[in-house]
């Protein structure tokens, strides 16, 4: 006899990357969910997780999708999670949890918190899983295997509906870690967020030089340019969402940024060698650290 | 019978990442060159040169080393050039080439080209090619192979001798441009020297936050912040002599990268959606160009 899932029936609501993965997991490993259903914005998506036969039922209508469904997942831009949770309010069914897959996790509170009906346990939560692939096909049933994923429940959030969330998200094979939202965002701001809109950026410099140099860059990308190339091609409409719902940590974090770049700038300048190379010397600090702690 | 090999004595001066890895795919192709010496700075270096058994002789003063070498290539960061080639230009066998293997050409060109002797064939040399690693133990005999190597003669410089050590880095896989050395600094500021200075400054901005967050950043690097600091762990006395060498290329690019940061920042405050969007699908854009023409 085996044992009761974890949940009947789990409504995915944006099936992307992330969304993908979470039902291909689901699939793959059991004990998860009896049911999924999908639900996506766009046809041609629907059409292709239908095809691609990851989720037991595909619904058009996202109030249709979270009908009688005991665990339902945001996992569309955090821009659109207003409207998604304005469509869906009055169909959640009694009892069921709403969680989501958010990188800004103060924002989603804000936008979804007070749409959430009394009885419906709201547990925002954020896995620290991707690639620069985006949409149905790029999603794989081993992405959250190894990572974190970051809950993030307002005060008072029901303990019970806690410990399912973490338990779904130890069943695809992540570690899971509490953390209150502000914090969430600061943290996501520096290891996330602002090197994404620094890649971004930096392809946008190169992309500006005169003809014939920008033909040599792309031709001659060397290691740094090229990995940060690979960053820039993550989902636009994901990454753009993400800067402007954590708009204020990530300003804070580029200001800091900006500062110390502009201290190395005025180091490189003036010839200070030992500055550079102390600054250097942080570098490879963090990078061990990193690798002692098992993320390198 | 075999062709005779390209070089009879081939002096490396500096033994580290790209040093040891001439030497190991020198040994490895073969046609190469008939003997090789390596010089390094430090008896530790050398003590461990020696003990990996990858050149024919190991000699602790570099006048030694270059004495009847019919090619001669610095291996050293830089900032050390010029010191290195007042050392040995006595020394230097007439008609011997002289090459390098530095990320600024500029700065090589002006340090090392006048303390050339008359009959020494100067032709110096970029391969793009390195990991994060250094040191005689990080080299390995394929790290140039599918890389560009940039030459830099200056005008005037003998087209054999050009041609000689464009067989040379072709005989060790890499693919051969010659291009002119202030277009080369500013590319390869671009491509290279930038990205490092931010992966730099971002691994110091991020060791500055409050101890808690500072905790949590290494707990839960995400994709973007760990591949900075990959970049990060490179060599920084390499690095510190890259940045003085190429400063104005390097505080250009900067320059131009801040004020797009500064844009992007403004952006984000005003919530300026469609702005944001399109840079992002620069940054993918210039990430297919890079597939396309097999970079990435």
């Amino acid at each position: 006899m085996t044992q009761a899932p974890l949940f009947q029936r789990l409504a995915l609501l944006g099936c992307g990357l992330i969304g993908s993965s979470i039902a291909r997991a689901a699939k793959a490993r059991g004990g998860i969910a009896s049911e999924i259903v999908a639900n996506a914005r766009s046809p041609k998506s629907l059409a292709r997780i239908a095809e691609l036969g990851i989720a037991d039922r595909v619904e058009a209508d996202p109030a249709e999708a979270v009908r009688g469904a005991d665990c339902v997942i945001l996992c569309a831009p955090v821009g659109a999670y207003a409207a998604l949770a304005t469509a869906i309010a009055p169909h959640l069914a009694p009892g069921a949890i709403l969680s989501d897959v958010g990188s800004t996790k103060q924002s989603v509170i804000r936008d979804v918190g007070p749409l959430v009906p009394a009885g419906v346990h709201f547990v925002p939560a954020h896995p620290l899983a991707g690639t620069e692939h985006s949409g149905p096909d790029a999603g794989f049933a081993t992405l959250f295997e190894g990572r974190w994923c970051l809950l993030t429940p307002p005060p008072g959030t029901d303990p019970a509906s806690v410990a399912r969330i973490e338990s779904l998200w130890r069943g695809m094979g992540s570690m899971v870690s509490v953390m209150e939202p502000a914090h969430h965002d600061r943290v996501l701001a520096i290891v996330s967020h602002l090197p994404h809109l620094i890649a971004f950026t930096i392809c946008g410099t190169a992309d500006d030089l005169a003809d014939e140099t920008r033909q040599q860059v792309l031709q001659f990308a060397a290691s740094g340019f090229r990995d940060f190339t690979r960053i820039a091609a993550s989902d636009p409409e994901m990454w753009r969402d993400v800067f402007l719902n954590n708009r204020e940590a990530l300003l804070e974090m580029l200001a800091r940024f900006t500062e110390d770049a502009q201290a190395m700038a005025k180091a490189v300048r003036w010839g200070d060698a030992a500055y550079i190379e102390d600054k250097i010397e942080r570098g490879r600090k963090i990078r061990r650290s990193l690798i002692e702690i098992n993320q390198a």
